[in-house]
Parts: C-alpha cells; sequence; structure tokens
C-alpha cells in the first residue's frame, strides 16, 4: 500500500487567537514545561477558553452543533497530527487507477533513490561534521598544550576557554535565533513525527531564514562539541538525517525546489514517515558507525510503525552511509584531511582480549548492571528536574538562553582545564603498548604538566574529544593506567556536565555523555572489585558505558548492536546482553526512560503502544460524550457554512453526512480541512445545490494541489454571492474512514487508532434510526491519552494501573 | 494489553463430514499440493459441496440463514484461526477486574521465567543434539577412514552406507509413523501460527502417542543429520523451540502437567503467540550461536505482529541460550564429552582476515550477488517442483515415504563416499597452520585415500559433518588449498541433494544445505576471478553462502547479523549487506522466498502484509454479498437452535442480535463456539426467555473452562426438554468486535484485520432502519485472501498488480 498517495493535512494550525502566544513561546523553546501553566501550549483552563470562544457561533449556525476539541480539562496543543490513513476519496481513487505502470516504476525507484540519497548525504555531512570538530579540536589542544609546556598555565586556561568560549556563543547564536528546534537532541521530536505527531518547525519552515536554519544543526553540532562541552553529535545527526529526508521528500526547497511530476507521489505523510526513519537510522549509523545498530535503534526506539519492507530500505541507507564513511577514512589516510582520518571504521575496538568467562564474574557483571540501571533511572531524575529548572531561565528570552549556554561552556571549561592540575603525575610503563608521554591532541598518556616520562592521566581523559576521551577509557590491557582518584574526579565532573549541559540551546546528543560517565563508572567498578575481577578492565568500561545506556534510555538489542559494531568483540556479546538486561529492568522499576521523560515535557502527544487497562471499562460512547459534539457538514453544502466552520473551529477533518432519502440521513464519510481549503482557494462552487459529476473535480484539482497545505482562512476573500453558493464535497470526501462503534471499549479504540496509524476515529451509533444521528462523536490523538481522559474522567484514576 | 486472558477458540474443527478424507490426508503430508484436486483440503468443488450440505439445514431453520462460508471457489480447508483479539465479554471483564496485584505479578514474573524456561530447555536439547551428531559422526568416520587406509574400500562403503542407512530408517520411522508434521523445517508452520493460523498437529495433539512425538524432532534431527544428509538442524531446532514454548505455556501434558490457578493466565493464544515466538528465536539462536540474529530472524521472517515489550523478551530468552551453549561448551573442554566441544562460541570464525577494500572488488562483489540472487531464486523455482513432485509421491502413503527417505540416504552416501576418489591427492603445503594430512572427524585437510603428506581436498569437505564442511570451506589464508574441479563437483553434488532432500521425510533445515552451496559458488567465483580478486578466498565462501541465503531466504537485516556472529568479521559487514541487497534485489524480481512458497504449498492461509492494489476497487459489502449470509443467533436463544447452529456450521463465531424493543433489532456483539460448548455441556440453560444477572453465570463458569477447545457438539447428549429450554448469551457475548462499515474498501479492511489480528470481522450497513438486519456478514481469514477474493471477482484479477 505504499504506493498511494494521500494528500497532506495541514501542517499548520488553523487560526486559533485565544492560545498564540503561548503557542510562540513554545516554538521558541527547545523543551517547554507541562506543569507550569505560563508556558504550556494550553493548559485546562486554556481548554476551557477555546470552549468558550466557540460558544457564540454554535449559536449562530444550526450546522455547528458543536466543536471536536480536546476533552475539558486536557491539554489542547497547537501541535497537529499527521496523515497516515489513507484518504480514498474520488479523486485519490481516480488518481491511483489513472496511474500507468510505469508511472509505478518511477515512483519505487524514487523511493530506493531517496533512501539512497538520505544515506549518502548523511554521511558525507557527518563526514564533514567529524573533519571540522577534530581538526578544531587538535588545533585547539595544540596550543593549549604548548601553553602549558611553556608553563604559562594562565594564558593555557584563557586560550582554552576563549577558544570553547567563541565556539558555543556560534553554536548557541544559530540555534537561539535562527533555529530554535535544532537545540537539544531531535531524537524524541523525530520519535513524535514517526508516532504522527507534527512536531511544529521540526524540518524547517520556509518562512524563516531558510539557509541558516538548514546549516544550523550542523555548524551548532561543530561549534559546540568542538567547544569540549559534554555533548555527542549523535542526536543532531539523526536530527540532520531527518532533515534531509523530509528535504529529500520535497524534492529541495524554495527556488531550488525540484518540479518534477512524479515528485508528488511522495507528497505525503505515509512516504515521508518511511524516508525520515531511513533517515534517523542513518544518522545513528553515521554516528556510531554501526549499520546493523542504526537500523535497530530506529526499529526498536524511533519508529512507531514497522514493516518488513521499511527493515529492508532502512538497511540500504546506513549501507550507504557506510560505505561514504569508509571512503572519507581512506581518502583522508596519512594525514590528508589534517588530523581527521586516524581510527578505522571501528570507533572502539577491544578485540584484542578475548574474553574468557568464569563463574566468579558473575557477581561484579551483575553489579555493573544493577548499579547501572539504578544510576541510569537516577541520571533520568535528575535531569528530569534540571530540564524543568532551564525551561524556566530559557523561558526568559533569547539572550537568557545564549546566558545558560556560554555559563556551562565557561564552567566546562574551567573544569576540564584544571582538574588535571589536581591530580599527580603517573610514571610511564614500559609495558604499555602505546606512546607515552604523547603531546597533542590524541594518545592515551597526555604529558600535559608533566615532566618527561612521567603523565597526566586524567589529562588523558579530559584534554580529548569525547571520543577519543572514550576510546582511552575503553583501552584494553591497561589495567594500571588510571588512578582511582583520577577516575573518581573525571566521574564527578562528567556526571555534573552531563546533567547541566543537556538543557542548553545547542544541538546537543545524549549518547556519548552517558558512554562517557557510564565508561568511567564501569571502570571504577573494576578496580574497586579488582580481586574479583578477571575481565579486562576496559572491557568493564564497555559493560558501565552499556549498563548506564541502558538504565537511561531502556534500549536492549538495539545498544546490544550498536555496542557490538563499537567495540567489534563478539565474545563480550552474551556479558552485554545480560548486563543491558538487568539494567534495563531495574531502571523500568523506578521511571520511564529519558526519551519518554522529554516527550513529556516537551508536551508531545505521544501514543503509547499498551492501552491502560482501565480503558476497558470506558467505551468511546461515553468519551465522546464528554466532549462536545463533533461539527458535520451536509455533503452538498452552503459556502457560508463551511467557511464559517473552518473559521470557527480549528477541526482538520469534518463528518459528511448525507440525505440520500427525505427523513434519512447517512453518514458518507470524512473530508479534510485542506481539502476544503482548496476548494475555496479555486472557487469551484455551484450555483444551484446538486452533485456533480466525478469528471468535473477531476479536471479542476490536481493532487499537488489536494496535497498541499491548509493554510489560513481567512486568506480567501469571498464575495456575498459567491458564500451564496454551494460545493459538492462529494469528490474529496473520504468514503472509507475507519469507525467504531460507540460501546466499542477505549481499550480496543486506542489499539485501533494506533496500528492503523490514525488521525480520525468516527464513532457511530449502535442503532441507527430515522430520527438518531448516524454519527456519535469523533475522536482524535489527544482524546485517546490516557492523560487526558484522566482528566474528564478522574475516577479511573483510582483504578490499578498494571504494565 | 498483555495481561489478558481470551479465552481460547476452537482449535479442532468442528464435524465437516464432506472433506474428511483429504484433512486425514493432509494432515498426514507435510507439505500439500493445491493444484492437485486428489490432495486439496477443499478446491473449488469441494466448496460447494460444503454449500449444498447447508442448503438444507437453511430451509430447516429461519434464524439459521446461511453460512458464512468462504467465498465460493476459494480454497476451503479446515485450517482454524487463532484467537488473538480480546474477547471482551462480561465474563473475561469481571475475571479482570476481580485481578489482584499479587496475581498480576504472578503472571508478569511468570512470563519471564517461561522465556528463561524456553531458553534454558532449548540450549540444553540443541547441545544434546550437538553432543550426539558430533559424537555418532566422528565414529562413525574413524571407521570409515580407517577401513579406507586399510585400503579396503567397498567394506568402507558398505559400513558408511549402512550406518547412514539405519540412521536415517530410524529418523524417518518416528516422523512418518509418530510424528508427520515433525518432517519439514517447520519453520514455515511456525510462521503461520504468529500470523495466526492454528497449523493443525503443529506443536502434537495429546490422543496420539504423546511422548514418542516429543522426542520426534530431537531424535529425528540427531538421525537425519548424524546420516551425513544435507540437511541442517536449525530448522528443528526452531520447531524444537517452538514446541517447548507450546508445552510452557499449557504447564506441560498430560499426567505431568501444572495445574498451578495462575497458569490459567497463560491460556491464551496472544501469550503463546508471544511465548513461540520467544521459542523460535531460541532455536535459531541455539543453531547459530547468534543472539542477536535470532532475535532479528524471529522480528524479519517469523513474527507478524511485534512489539517492543516482546524484544526484549525475546532477547532474554536467547541469551539464556547463549550461556546455556557457553556452559555446555566449557563443560566439554578437553573431550570430556567425546568428540562435543571443540569450537568456540563462534562457528566459523574468520576475525583473523583484516578486510580492505579497494575499488576493483566492487564488480567480483557486485557479480556475487547478482549471481547469488539468479541462483537463488533458480533454487526455489526448481525446490518447488521437487516439492510437489514429492508430494505425489510421499501421499502414496507412508511405505513410499520411508521409501523416498531412505532411497536419498543411499544417494546421498554414495556421492559423499564416492566422488572423492574422483580428484587426485594434492600435496600438503608447509605454509598451512593446520595439521596436514589428517585422520578422523574434523581437520581441514584430509587424507582420506592419499598417501602421506597428501590431502584429499574433496574428503575434506564431504567426509565430515555438515557444520565442518561448511568451516573447512570457510577457511582464511588457504586460496590453494581446494581445486577448482574439487569444488565444482562439490558444488554440484550439493546442489543436487539441497534439491532432493529437503522434502523427505525427517525433520531437515534449509540453512546449512544453503550456506553449504552458497560456499562453494562463492569459493568457485573467487577462483574463476582469481585476478581481479583482493579479499581472502574464504570471506568470497562467506560471501557466497550469504549471497545465496539472501537469494532463496530474501531476509536482509538477519542475516546480515546471523553472518557476522557466525563469522565474527566486523569489516566485512559493509560487503555483506552490499551482497545480500543485491542478493534479494535480484531474487525478488523472479519469484517469492522460499518460506512463501512452502507456505502457498501447505495451503496455510497466510495474511500478507500488504493488501493488493485492486482491493479497493472492492467494498467489503460486495464481498459479503457474494457470500452466504452470516449465521446469527439472538441473545436469548433456544438450547434446539444452538445445538442446530454448532451441528451445522463450522463457524467458530457467530454475531448475536438483540431486540431490545419490538421491530428494533441491533448487534450486540460476537459469540465463540467454544464458549456455547461450554455452555452446552453444563447445561446452564434457563426454563424461560429470560436475561440472567451477571453472577448467575460467574458462578457457574471459571475462565479456564471457558478457555478450553470447544470440541464435538454430538459428545454432548440432550433430552428434548433440554433442547426446548433457553441460553442467555449476554455473559459470553464479546460485546466490542471490530466492525467495518460495508462501504469500506477490502484494502482496508485488510489493513484492519492484519494489524489488529482479529478473526472475525463483522460488517454493519451503513443505515440502519427497522427493516435492515443490523448486519451485513462477517469476514474470516479465509475471505480477505486475495486468492480467495479472486475466484469470487475474476475481473479483478485483469487489474494491474503492483509491488
Amino acid at each position: 500500500m505504499e504506493e498511494e498517495q494521500s494528500p497532506r493535512l495541514a501542517g499548520e494550525p488553523a487560526t486559533e487567537p485565544g492560545p498564540a502566544p503561548e503557542l510562540e513561546c513554545k516554538n521558541e523553546d527547545g523543551v517547554e514545561d507541562p506543569e507550569d501553566p505560563e508556558s504550556t501550549g494550553g493548559g485546562s483552563g486554556n481548554g476551557n477558553g477555546i470552549s468558550s470562544l466557540e460558544q457564540p457561533l454554535l449559536k449562530r449556525s444550526t450546522t455547528l452543533t458543536a466543536s471536536h476539541l480536546a476533552i475539558v480539562g486536557a491539554k489542547v496543543s497547537h501541535i497537529e497530527s499527521l496523515d497516515y490513513e489513507i484518504i480514498e476519496n474520488d479523486l485519490f481513487k481516480h488518481d491511483w487507477r489513472s496511474r500507468s505502470n510505469v508511472e509505478v516504476l518511477q515512483y519505487i525507484f524514487l523511493k530506493w533513490a531517496m533512501a539512497f540519497l538520505v544515506g549518502l548525504l548523511t554521511g558525507v555531512i557527518a563526514s564533514l561534521i567529524n573533519l571540522a570538530i577534530e581538526n578544531i579540536t587538535g588545533l585547539k589542544m595544540l596550543h593549549m598544550v604548548n601553553l602549558v609546556r611553556e608553563r604559562r598555565y594562565w594564558a593555557g586556561f584563557f586560550y582554552f576557554a576563549g577558544v570553547n568560549f567563541a565556539l558555543t556563543f556560534v553554536a548557541a547564536v544559530l540555534c537561539v535565533v535562527f533555529a530554535p528546534t535544532a537545540a537539544g537532541p531531535g531524537i524524541p521530536e523525530i520519535k513524535a513525527y514517526l508516532n504522527g505527531v507534527d512536531t511544529p518547525n521540526m524540518f524547517g519552515a520556509p518562512q524563516l531564514i531558510v539557509k541558516a536554519r538548514r546549516f544550523c544543526p550542523i555548524i551548532g553540532s561543530i561549534g559546540a562539541v568542538s567547544s569540549g562541552m559534554d555533548l555527542g553529535k549523535e542526536g543532531p545527526l539523526v536530527h540532520i538525517g531527518a532533515c534531509l529526508a523530509n528535504l529529500l521528500s520535497q524534492g529541495g526547497e524554495g527556488r531550488w525546489r525540484l518540479r518534477w511530476r512524479w515528485l508528488r507521489y511522495f507528497n505525503n505523510d505515509r512516504d515521508r514517515r518511511d524516508l525520515i526513519t531511513c533517515g534517523a537510522s542513518s544518522g545513528v549509523c553515521a554516528a556510531f558507525r554501526a549499520p546493523v545498530g542504526g537500523v535497530l535503534f530506529a526499529l526498536e526506539e524511533v519508529a512507531t510503525w514497522w514493516r518488513s519492507a521499511l527493515l529492508w530500505r532502512t538497511f540500504f541507507s546506513t549501507a550507504t552511509v557506510v560505505v561514504v564513511l569508509r571512503g572519507f577514512i581512506e581518502v583522508c589516510r596519512n594525514g590528508r584531511c589534517g588530523m581527521f582520518g586516524e581510527g578505522g571504521l571501528i570507533l572502539f575496538d577491544v578485540s584484542d582480549v578475548t574474553v574468557r568467562y568464569h563463574v566468579g564474574d558473575l557477581l561484579p557483571v551483575t553489579l555493573v548492571g544493577v548499579l547501572g540501571g539504578v544510576l541510569g533511572a537516577l541520571y533520568n531524575h535528575v535531569l528530569h528536574q534540571v530540564l524543568r529548572l532551564y525551561n524556566l531561565i530559557n523561558a526568559k528570552g533569547r539572550l537568557a538562553k545564549l546566558a545558560l549556554a556560554l555559563a556551562v561552556c565557561v564552567f566546562t571549561s574551567a573544569g576540564l582545564y584544571l582538574l588535571p592540575f589536581a591530580v599527580p603525575c603517573t610514571p610511564c610503563d614500559p609495558a604499555f603498548s602505546d606512546a607515552c608521554p604523547t603531546v597533542g591532541k590524541s594518545g592515551n598518556f597526555k604529558q600535559f604538566n608533566c615532566p618527561d616520562g612521567y603523565y597526566n592521566d586524567l589529562a588523558s581523559l579530559l584534554h580529548a574529544t569525547n571520543t577519543d576521551a572514550t576510546r582511552n577509557i575503553f583501552s584494553t590491557g591497561t589495567a594500571g593506567e588510571f588512578r582511582l582518584d583520577s577516575l573518581l574526579i573525571f566521574f564527578a565532573i562528567y556526571c555534573v556536565l552531563g546533567l547541566f549541559t543537556f538543557g542548553i540551546a545547542v544541538p546537543s546528543g545524549l549518547f556519548l555523555p552517558i558512554i562517557l560517565m557510564g565508561s568511567a563508572y564501569g571502570r571504577i567498578l573494576a578496580l574497586v572489585l579488582a580481586r574479583f575481577v578477571h575481565i579486562d578492565h576496559g572491557l568493564y568500561a564497555v559493560l558501565g558505558a552499556a549498563a548506564l545506556m541502558s538504565g537511561s534510555m531502556r534500549m536492549t538489542v538495539s545498544l546490544c548492536v550498536i555496542f557490538l559494531e563499537l567495540t567489534n568483540n563478539l565474545l563480550l556479546l552474551p556479558i552485554t546482553m545480560f548486563v543491558l538486561l538487568i539494567a534495563k529492568t531495574v531502571g523500568d522499576a523506578f521511571n520511564p526512560s529519558i526519551y519518554e521523560i522529554i516527550l513529556d515535557l516537551k508536551g508531545l502527544p505521544f501514543l503509547e503502544p499498551k492501552p491502560e487497562t482501565w480503558m476497558k471499562d470506558l467505551t468511546v460512547g461515553e468519551l465522546a460524550a464528554a466532549k462536545p459534539r463533533a461539527v458535520t457538514l451536509q455533503v452538498v453544502e452552503k459556502v457560508s457554512t463551511v467557511v464559517e466552520v473552518l473559521r470557527s473551529t480549528p477541526h482538520n477533518g469534518f463528518p459528511v453526512l448525507d440525505r440520500p432519502r427525505p427523513g434519512v440521513s447517512e453518514l458518507h464519510g470524512l473530508v479534510l480541512r485542506s481539502h476544503l481549503m482548496a476548494v475555496l482557494r479555486k472557487r469551484w462552487f455551484l450555483a444551484e445545490k446538486r452533485r456533480t459529476e466525478e469528471w468535473e473535480a477531476r479536471e479542476k484539482f490536481s493532487s499537488t494541489e489536494l496535497a498541499e497545505k491548509a493554510g489560513n482562512v481567512d486568506e480567501v476573500q469571498l464575495s456575498p454571492e459567491e458564500l451564496d453558493m454551494y460545493i459538492d464535497l462529494h469528490p474529496f470526501t473520504n468514503t472509507t474512514p475507519y469507525t467504531v462503534v460507540e460501546t466499542m471499549s477505549v481499550a480496543k479504540a486506542v489499539v485501533l487508532f494506533r496500528t492503523c496509524a490514525l488521525r480520525h476515529m468516527l464513532i457511530i451509533p449502535k442503532f441507527q434510526g430515522a430520527e438518531i444521528s448516524p454519527i456519535v462523536g469523533m475522536l482524535t490523538r489527544q482524546d485517546l491519552r490516557a492523560h487526558n481522559i484522566l482528566g474528564a474522567f478522574p475516577h479511573l484514576a483510582n483504578k490499578r494501573k498494571v504494565h
């Protein structure tokens, strides 16, 4: 069913004068606090506000019986849903019936070509970002270390902090001014998008300074990571991959937009969703050089709907990414790209250690998992509080955001620079195979402030890119390399940084901070439990990282494969699985995963896979009765009524009723706001009330026009004569919407809604007669969210919740 | 929603006198030919036969208007569907409402404990099977080689062939006599089961000799693999894993069945489905020692419905399997288990080769993929024909089956023993790191009939278990080890064996035969293209195997991970991905995957994920009009009517109508045959026509009783007085069945049916009045299969099919 084109529904919110200021604020914020009435895009009071706004209209028109806003007391937000359902109206049916085999082949080819392009571009951009980061950081470190060796410590500090400040400034200004949605990891938004939530401005809106926005995540990510802050580039890379996918699915943007005729088959939410899934997995693949891990990450964490065909296409994208990365590494071999190109396709290779299992390892490994779960849950909890605090700060305006980012940068720089002075120098052990001590960017044994023959183990970890630091702490066969106090300092500072860096207004990923924290924790545990530990300390660092990741993100298979592809040690796999399972179990006992926390903070209406148990006690009919009645249209309707309905309600779908015989009213289907707007813009009006022939609409409306967003109804100026004419909705009405009978339980309705990826679900009466309306109500995503239902039916909250 | 219990529906077919002989034959056959009218479980004629059987009944009763058999002309089979939908009737609602938190925790614990047990037992059984196979084969080979070294060639041959014959005899007799469903790979049946098809006798039926059946796949697999035939143990292992899961979900069987009260929560199709998924992945994991690959195999190939929670539990099972396998390997180190225990956790380790990519490799690697796809498709095509031929042979009875299996065994033995004599001996190259020549079971350079200092390269491949043969042909750094003519002979004989061994009546897997064929093909290609090949020939063998697997089975990500876990060479991964993608694309251009072919041959009504394009041109109302009307019941119904309905129709669900007011008829819900049977068995009848209170049914029926299978209606003997009484269906009626309006397109109905895992889908009228029935019809799995619809609407077949 992939080949159909479902015209896109309104991504733009309709006019909704009430909550506009809040919306503006929400657009700007990366993270929004639902419990803070100031920043919520519509609290309970807001919902009532809209209802009261609607009230006068209801009195004016008889057709406009009521509105189907979210249930009273529920969170109302301007966030729209996506149309993953197939809109089977006359025009669409004619469109796919008339599609030739050549066009279908073009479409299939296009899908694969796009998946290839997404992989190619993501790979190229990821390589360029890496190239820039490695070179900037390398040069920065080189100069700083030279100043330190000349014992000009303060000059070194100011140079280091100054460069970092400048880099952060660039990144933060870009994000704050041009692309607020580029801040943060991007993964929760993409997760919500693939769940059917049209995250506003997620993939860029043309009205803003487009090119700057486009490059914001790229340059922002380079600046932020190069500045030495505790953030990764994997979140931004996933975001970049998804943005590229979105861009390609539209054929580009602005002046450079391709206007191929066959690109139109692609201009629908379903195909875009598939491509964005490819983009997200390409991003993960590019970040970790893990093609299978990328696919599994998209499968396990990001995507809501998944099919075998998508698995295959996603795999193709990540394969392309790997080939591109590999190509860049080959080209840049031998220093042809400055300091980029060292290290192979495997980021943190620990395959030189042969893992042997002993029964005695069971206990410390279990401990790694349990503590990892506890720490991960604790991290989630504290980060949640920090993000709420940061929301308050960020809400104060752009300057506050910028100041926050710069403050974190200065604090980070001070910590990274000064802390190595606190630990004593360690003499180089001739048994180490690597060069010792080293000066410059990479290397495991940094000399820093030490005399020749000695190295500063904390500097090895702190004075490096996060990737190099991870590589150092994962290094195997070096049990004595790091002192316990250095590791404790490292762990402490990265815990603090990991908590306070994430929420600032720069593109930031969560993976590397958690890996760094976790690896330090694993290595500390190995040192503490040295007498029980038979496995290499480097592998303990890997296990610690895996445990903390799982404890915070609650992924299993994808993390397992990502770690396998990162470390290339297959024999470690069973232990990794063991640790991941324990950490996830322990973490789940405390709180939800970090992505769920962020989704909730951002107020994105994510639909959970499992309905709550108490939903069985409620029927959809009762749910519909608790909200205003749905606004319906007649199948041949007056222009003035349509305009009024569009103007007075923010809805995106309207049930269409038909009267085949006098006294008989039946449900004809559902019409979309965007299609009504297309009719108004074209002024396709009828002088008398009649049903049109199919060809009349067909020769007037192209599928491209119908795929456009709704836009604002006030843009269309109609004369009083025109308002007195009629519109025939037959050609535009989706005659096959999914329906449920009013006695259906909400639990099963939620299953239907989510598995069939609906946007509107119509409720039909159990018994229908002449005096009964053929439609009981209409449910949307917001109506089916547990939180919103509990707002309207608080007594259900007392029922036990079982997972 | 996992915690609910949905009472199980009739797995046993109801009395259906017409096609009984065909059914019997089908039960016996592993594979059934749909185009052979003799062996079909109901062809077009058969469908009409049932209709004519129904006709008299229709005249007798007014309630029994008609039957909802599959559409005229469609394939009717006795295969039942499974109930994955939640049956929300009063009793069920009361049951989950009254469930305490302790019970819920017990249930959750039980789910995890079962996943653990499945992994544990699968791991133990797989290890024991391996142990037996390695020892039997080893001893067999040792004696045979000794006879050859004494130049007693004929004695060697008869010894070799005789032992193989005996082993095959044991395996085949077990399968033919006791457990016909144990023959073949089992994977297609499990795939169908997880799609909602209750494959008959798949997981054993208690009326047969139970214990023999239970061990049949195990002993059969040992015998068949030890006999040197070209079949693998991975299919049987998957089958064993699934059987174990099924057994555990019922708490055991027969006298040893556990009757824990809380086990009842598990006695439903949905939980069993989840557990069988765990079992299937455990089987793959045990076969390839690939925990992640096992999970992905279940995800990509086997399971139809998938959720994150299941991913995690499956992963837990496979992790357990790996720990068990690892434990056995540790215990059996240093020959403590005879010839078992050599080799580590990685079956075919090729990690000693560092892969370097050259642009020049692109062409030969592409060729590997393209040819692999062509060969895979060709293999599928020829195997299809062979299986059809074998069906004819196997249909002739048990003796024919046995003779076929033994003939294949003799042919195999002759080929394996005699062919090495056809190639000249190769002198040992001192550069080889392995011992050369070797005598005995393992070793890469078998001396066989050669003088000292020489080895027979073909004997190295043919005189070994399939696993050892694969290890030998995958061996790296040995470009000159195998002669081209030896490889060609090997490839040719394994092509023949691979095609003619699969369909015989022993447990047989498809993976290893294809891997063997593919590895030979890859190595031949490497030898032929030697001048263009920069990658090790052993890796080419790996790529060839991957290409052929993908060309035949059409999997991508799971194969990729399985090969990664088999070979432990991460750097090969991008090339493997590339080859897999090409081979799958090429193969898809020719025919469907081998599993789809087998599913089709077996006549299992698998529901494809994608509806056909032409299904948009048909409404469910038209579909329902083409078949007899649904048999409905009144909500308080006469006992005699219920008995008549149950006796005269094979249906498993009946729409229940209600008359709340005179002249008004509305749809109350759907009642299951098994629940009606439970009522009849309990004789829960009412003297007068009245509605019962909820407690009346609740104190009479336990959920365990309602979870039982329907059984035969003739088992219940009712007196004429009882037949004149009434049954209140209120407590048993699922009041929330999924419904579609009659104008819904079949395409969207199929999506609903499959994504929500339905068994019955009710069609309700668009407009409902006093004179109109509240139900238009009912659709089941068979009605929504493309093949069956096209039987009733042949004109739709002309429409283009697009994938």
